[in-house]
């Protein structure tokens, strides 16, 4: 059984060393004392660790149960929610008025992966929850969010998101699913959703799904889809509960992971809803909260690559096997442990500077979303939007390479599941997938995101970096030849493959597109490089004022080092594929395949 | 539900255009005619699609079931088993004098391809026997032979092969199972082995287990380690089964993948075992065949990423979502299949070129085995020894990320067991670790092979490049710029990190070890340039030549250049990482992680 320990310590130190939370002027993060956010990622710890960890395993072997009509959650999971309701968690960052704690997003974040990394399955019933009340929260009248908000913040009642149709995902325009306008103003709704997480279950009484339609006689494709209320049970003027709604879950999936979490098809049949901010402007609605939701599923690659690289770690000092061959380092014991032959540190590495600099990369994101919307400041806006995609596509791919790297530590029993390393392999990989493909992703970026405003965002990006490495050249020789250099050199190629897309993608675009994929991961590769950057600094400037905890300070300034020598120069690798333009990869005919 | 077809004429250009085997003067290559060979394949690959193909998911979702000491194998195994059998398949590549067909290893592993990619799982019973087989042919006494192989060839009997206990994996010497010698010159074995593929089920009538272990009082760890033949029942000496041995299944593993395969923890109780060649030289004994074993699983990471590519494809061009950026390409429909798509062509113009290339470096590096074993030529086979690894790591790595990317094609049809596309990866993800997992062979080959007699092997293969560079620069302009040039300077990198571990691993070895993963992987992405180039010449000949095939050798041409362009590149980074040596990986004492 594996184990799990919230990583308090490091998080305290991006927030605080690194971010420079609490005098970063945004509007109530003054309170951000040291103290509070540590007394509140200690407490989450502690529901992380000993209330959600013990549960993941069993989730992910018993799965959930459709019996008619009714989906039970795997043993425990009832009680753990009524916990994660009791301390509070669930409403975190929601608005006191309906009974959150209106705690900023960084800080929603930042538990969160706490909780993810320690189930995710189980976690997503209150990510679900989270992200259709934010949406009532943006879009619905008040009467809506007086109706269904408080019991959504206090997960009294669940949400879900419902987009997929069987045949359309991505493009969202084809869907089926229809909406007719009632004389009293609500609507009928009718059609099929599939991959609906959190569709049904037992824990809650009341399930609030958000779904997408067209009103027949509406604009053609996705101009023409609107969202929609659809309770399970509708809701009684006096806010008890009244009819069961015609939305009945047809089938539970069977998925490679992610067990715990009920992944429904959902069966819409003439079931009451009510439309969700302005009519055809459905995707808008259901985006205005993509930000969030994307950064959401990068925190998940993070988590679930911290969660199987503890335990490959714990592995790697345990196990007994061969000899350090520049000599043996546990002379009383039959062989030396796994740590000390170099590929296996090597695997470690990557691992670890992976985890810490996507930590720092995760947080650092929320706190733009936090100064977008509490300071409504649009270069935040824009920068987030920015590097949203980046953020999720390749968070959640080096994520998942991760668990695949710390799984191999374990050898033949990181490949049967007694041990637990193929859960987080399996469960790491739908972050790829959900809330847009990582392919999706990639598309967003280099076909929307790098020329929206005219490229000022994207501009805005490389300025920072320039200035970062100008502000911060004579910190020490070292220093700028450990951290500096690489990170002006893979800025460099970043925008040489900015200009290129730019020379050569007006002529064709498939000379852009084709090389999205490589453009977002170099892209991962110099925020990665930033955050490592930033974290030395503030590492090097605790040891100079004399820390009393130097050691974890020259590990994480090591750790980077690690990091800017061995993953920073995949930039060139990127870089060299995306010159090659699209003439090698669209060279067939779909025939030819 | 994945389909499958067995990729016949692929072989057949690699066998016949490529590696042109009549003409190689291995002892029996003579008689492969092409339309000969096209015989034995198409015959195989009947079997792959139509009986193997279709238990593949019937094995996945039943697995094996263990009840009162019997494995009971997935529905329509024992009836497919037997179809293998009684077509001779099972020795294909075995002495006539005991049954089997005496064809070349090539043809064994261009046909065992098809077996895996179908269904791996069953393929892995009679994969196992072969392995055991071969052990007892390299190493028994004629009576051993006499008695065993007739019914091992046949498969009325399986094998296993028993190395792995709790404690030990990589490091057998740490071994505890022992054997004591009785007053008839058998031995009594006793202890606990585990991961042991096939280890029971009720395909045969008796399983011949192969176990390592130590006679008390020998030499110390691995020096100290002997083979035995431990059968489930002992055979008398007119052939016919006698007593049940001590030899019996404590448990089947639950596992990522391959379920169809019972992998069962071994109880050896007092079993009766014969010494298999020389008192204390088992692990010799066991890896005379390792060249073989090795290049088996790499042939496994192959035929995977076939198999999912396969899928792949059908769906990116089945499947409408989206349009072309370059203009509508399917007017009458609601969308465009996804294939026209620049992303979704990169990841599948991956798979495809990858696919390819690994069927080439695998079936060379067959040839190979073939030639040192008929034609003893140690050349022959010290080049195969060095590129064992490379086969079993890359192509495994690789492999597996392909199945990866094929599931990724699929979006969130890929996560859901439904489809299929799982299953590709979890069955995948083995290879990785099995007959070494790719950090010990990566270990293998900077550690070992490279220093090889001198490091005769390596500069034979540096040569060899070299020669097939000259010999071919002048075939056209466009072939030396899109493949002569590539693959020379991927092959100076690849002598510039073997350069750098000479002049650094001396000092220190872990400079050389902490490269040694990515030494591996463009050691791999060195051969497959190497193969396409080869692959592009033998196109280029057949189109001069006016084949009526043209359209395969262009897509063939069109595939490796893009292999050149977009992969092979991929050995810059891997020396820039290499050139950084021990001193960011070694950094931190095991304490400060």
């Amino acid at each position: 059984m594996p184990s799990f320990t919230s990583p308090t310590k490091d998080t305290q130190f991006v927030l605080h060393d690194v971010l420079n939370i609490q005098e970063s002027g945004i509007p109530g993060f003054d309170e951000l004392e040291r103290d509070f956010t540590g007394a509140v990622l200690t407490e989450a710890g502690k529901v992380a660790d000993n209330v959600l960890h013990p549960l993941n395993v069993v989730g992910d072997k018993e799965g959930c149960r459709l019996e008619n009509g009714v989906v039970y959650t795997p043993t425990g999971f009832k009680e753990a929610f009524e916990q994660m309701k009791e301390g509070g968690w669930t409403g975190l960052d929601m608005p006191e008025e309906f009974g959150g704690q209106n705690m900023p997003y960084v800080i929603g974040t930042a538990v969160g992966e706490y909780f993810s990394a320690a189930n995710q399955a189980f976690t997503m019933y209150q990510g679900l929850t989270h992200g259709a009340a934010s949406a009532i929260l943006a879009h619905g009248t008040d009467a809506q969010k007086a109706t269904y908000l408080p019991n959504m913040v206090s997960c009294e009642w669940t949400g879900t998101m419902n987009l997929t149709e069987p045949h359309c995902g991505t493009d969202l325009g084809l869907m089926r699913t229809k909406a007719e306008l009632q004389e009293d103003g609500s609507y009928k709704i009718s059609g099929q959703k599939i991959f609906i997480s959190s569709g049904e279950h037992d824990m809650a009484e009341n399930i609030i799904h958000l779904v997408l339609a067209k009103v027949p006689g509406g604009p053609e494709g996705i101009k023409g889809v609107s969202l929609f209320i659809v309770p399970k049970f509708l809701v009684n003027e006096d806010g008890s509960l009244g009819a069961r709604n015609g939305a009945t879950v047809g089938n539970i999936e069977e998925k490679m992971g992610i067990h715990g979490n009920s992944t429904c098809v959902m069966n819409y049949d003439e079931a009451t809803g009510y439309l969700l901010g302005d009519l055809n402007k459905g995707m808008r609605a259901m985006f205005t909260m993509m930000n969030e939701a994307r950064l959401g599923v990068a925190m998940q690659g993070l988590a679930q690559a911290e969660a199987a690289y503890q335990n490959a770690l714990i592995y790697a000092k345990d196990r007994l096997q061969g000899r350090d061959v520049t000599g043996v380092k546990n002379p009383e014991g039959p062989a030396d442990p796994l740590i000390v032959h170099p590929d296996i540190r090597r695997n470690l590495m990557d691992q670890k500077s992976f985890a810490e600099g996507a930590r720092a990369f995760v947080l650092w994101g929320a706190t733009m979303i936090d100064k977008a919307h509490r300071s409504e400041d649009k270069d935040a806006d824009g920068l987030i939007s920015l590097l949203t995609p980046v953020l999720k596509g390749f968070l959640t791919d080096k994520g998942y390479d991760m668990t695949v790297q710390a799984q191999q530590v374990y050898g033949g029993h990181g490949y049967i599941e007694e041990w637990g390393m193929s859960q987080y392999t399996r469960d790491a990989r739908i972050a790829m997938i959900y809330e847009g493909a990582n392919g999706v992703q990639a598309l967003d970026l280099v076909g929307r995101k790098l020329a929206q405003d005219g490229g000022k965002h994207v501009m805005a990006f490389f300025e920072l970096v320039k200035n970062f490495c100008k502000e911060n050249a004579d910190i020490s020789e070292d220093y700028a030849k450990d951290f500096i250099d690489p990170l002006k050199s893979a800025s460099k190629d970043l925008q040489a493959a900015g200009m290129f897309f730019m020379q050569n993608g007006m002529k064709n675009p498939n000379h852009a597109l084709a090389g999205s994929n490589d453009f977002m991961h170099m892209f991962g590769h110099v925020c990665l490089g930033l955050m490592w950057a930033m974290m030395a600094k503030s590492a090097q400037a605790a040891l100079d004022a004399g820390t009393t905890d130097a050691d974890f300070y020259t590990t994480k300034i090591a750790t980077g080092r690690y990091y800017m020598a061995r993953q920073l120069c995949s930039t060139k690798l990127h870089l060299a594929r995306i010159e090659t333009g699209a003439d090698t990869v669209m060279a067939l005919d779909a025939e030819q395949f």
